[in-house]
């Protein structure tokens, strides 16, 4: 596979049509990141809005520039109004970002990805390792929503997983991986302190959603997000007292970010 | 119209009604904003409570002090339950106070806005000049959650809307615009920087279920809650790095600001 | 009964078995805790998954280490949710909490907690004096979530409860009252300013389930929750400006007290 790395002019034009497009992210996500989510697609100059409903899921896809699908906290509606919204976003051809939080913990998660994966066919799918690793029907196990494996040992699975199903599969971790199958990104910023923080992974899939909105290239796309997840954590990490104050200095890293590129 | 200033003196005695009699402000409001609305209400002395259960949503509204409706992430069983506490709220004569998230983004929104409007007669609407109006019947679009329009523009229809239908609306912008038809408050403070915390225009909506509660005079509380909204806002933005650090100091202004008029 | 005072060397015990096993805490809670809750489950090192559809709550509680039941914006289907947990929790002998957030403020809540505790008996009860008076029978009025009781007038009617149920009943207040209807701990720590923050109880009862999920002696576990509740709670409100800033100041002297324990 062909290791290829992040280019900054690429992923500083992606941030800056992020603030200059201000882009819709229609996110489906858990209860949990909700706040944050919509916060840090704030932070970028993105515009977020959640709306779960069937009754207005596919109007809410059929005017935004991406969907994010996140099943942290999924019931049977949830997983119905995805897949709902999912077509709309598919037949207008924007992105679809799918974050199978906590596949492999229950077989219910696992198959409401099936579902999503077979009837929306998502465009990129971020997840830690246990989690594709459980996607691809690999014996790994997922502890709640917490990865087990280690995100290299899900690299081979992920590409062959991609390259079969045509979509980019990012891995975060450690370090991040993005392939398409054919490309690797490595992306290894970040600290061990982020872990602490919850739900920094779907802020990551939501990221990729604002990025994937103004860059028509998926595999770029994902791994601009990732880079500037990995930059902003790292830079917040090194002076947060602990998971609380962290999470909020990492919203300014992203803002600083955004905000001075411009 | 005639265009009033607020005075100091009626907003410090709403300020200081809300910390000693402490309302019950009962929220039905959206999963994004639930944490910092409740945060908010306990920064100035006001008791929230989140129920959104058609089992207890009469019980609750029928201790509570106001009541505030917040469509932000509506579905079916969540608007008939906000139907049904308004009816009890109407019934014992609390103020209503209803905030329309990203009425005219799609149907759905709209037309539950509607049947609330209808059914349960809010004393207070407040929203983004978009949200505004939609509701009165104009032909704004509201992109998600975010405003298209200027809030000046949405003065005069919401004027006519406040006449024709009975109630306060509050409109939220660079400056804010509180009218019950025949006088109208302009509120110019706050900061750009505030669109980019989530969910303010919601904790605006609470702060002015907390107001009315303790002041019948329902065009004044709307104010005076945009008011406390508009300084805490510009004083937390004065210092704040990002909209992280933004969101709480924003609670912290306001804890500072009740504080230190009693 | 007997009181007697918290053991520091059991009580460091508890911490660092938290963080060398990182037990999976099951919450089934409420929408406006669930962030903050996660996050102070992780600033200890435990490991938190917030799972509610009554597809997956069985498995979920079939790996999880604990589970914790939070009523606080209860709906039929979560009801239904916690029993289905609950009963999956008891046959495999992991401890059960029950925080009965708004008991008496509504019949729906005390109703649902009644089949709780009818269905599950869950090992630990830990909630304000206002709720515990409520589940006990006593004529105690809640204010929406918030006591209207002293915790010290719940203490005998707690004491008669836990005995003749068999649980640990643990109520939060100015002083922190933990019994098992023979042995009583007062936790005396904390901060008026606590109160401020929304869903504080909240978190206690999640670090309860974290720390009874290493701790086989309930009363014990659930004694040290309250004591490191309280000596971070009043550490992080020596230097918060209001309630914002204490909110995440909370989370990050969880964090420093558990890792420095280490």
């Amino acid at each position: 596979m062909k290791i290829i790395k992040i280019l900054k002019e690429s992923f500083i034009k992606d941030l800056r049509d992020v603030q200059s497009q201000s882009p819709l992210v229609h996110n489906i996500t858990n209860y949990v990141v909700m706040n944050n989510t919509a916060n840090a697609l704030l932070s970028i100059g993105a515009s977020p809005v959640m709306a779960h409903s069937v009754e207005e899921v596919e109007d809410m896809a059929g005017i935004a520039s991406s969907l994010v699908l996140n099943i942290g906290t999924l019931e049977p509606l949830w997983v119905e109004a995805m897949i709902k919204a999912g077509k709309v976003a598919k037949s207008r051809g924007i992105p679809i970002i799918l974050d199978p939080v906590g596949a492999g913990a229950t077989a219910y998660r696992t198959q409401a990805c099936q579902s999503i994966l077979d009837e929306v066919h998502p465009d990129i799918i971020r997840g830690n390792a246990s989690e594709i690793m459980a996607l691809v029907g690999a014996a790994a196990k997922t502890k709640g929503v917490d990865s087990t494996s280690d995100s290299k040992d899900a690299v081979a699975l992920a590409a062959k997983f991609a390259s079969d199903y045509g979509c980019v599969v990012s891995i975060s971790g450690e370090v991040d991986y993005i392939t398409d199958g054919t490309t690797l990104y490595e992306v290894p910023y970040g600290s061990p302190m982020l872990t602490k923080v919850t739900g920094l992974g779907c802020t990551a899939s939501a990221i990729t959603g604002a990025f994937a909105a103004v860059n028509p290239n998926r595999l770029e796309a994902a791994a601009h997000a990732m880079y500037l997840m990995g930059l902003a954590g790292e830079k917040a990490a090194s002076y947060s007292k602990g998971n609380g104050s962290l999470q909020l200095n990492f919203l300014d890293e992203l803002y600083v970010f955004a905000n001075e590129e411009l």
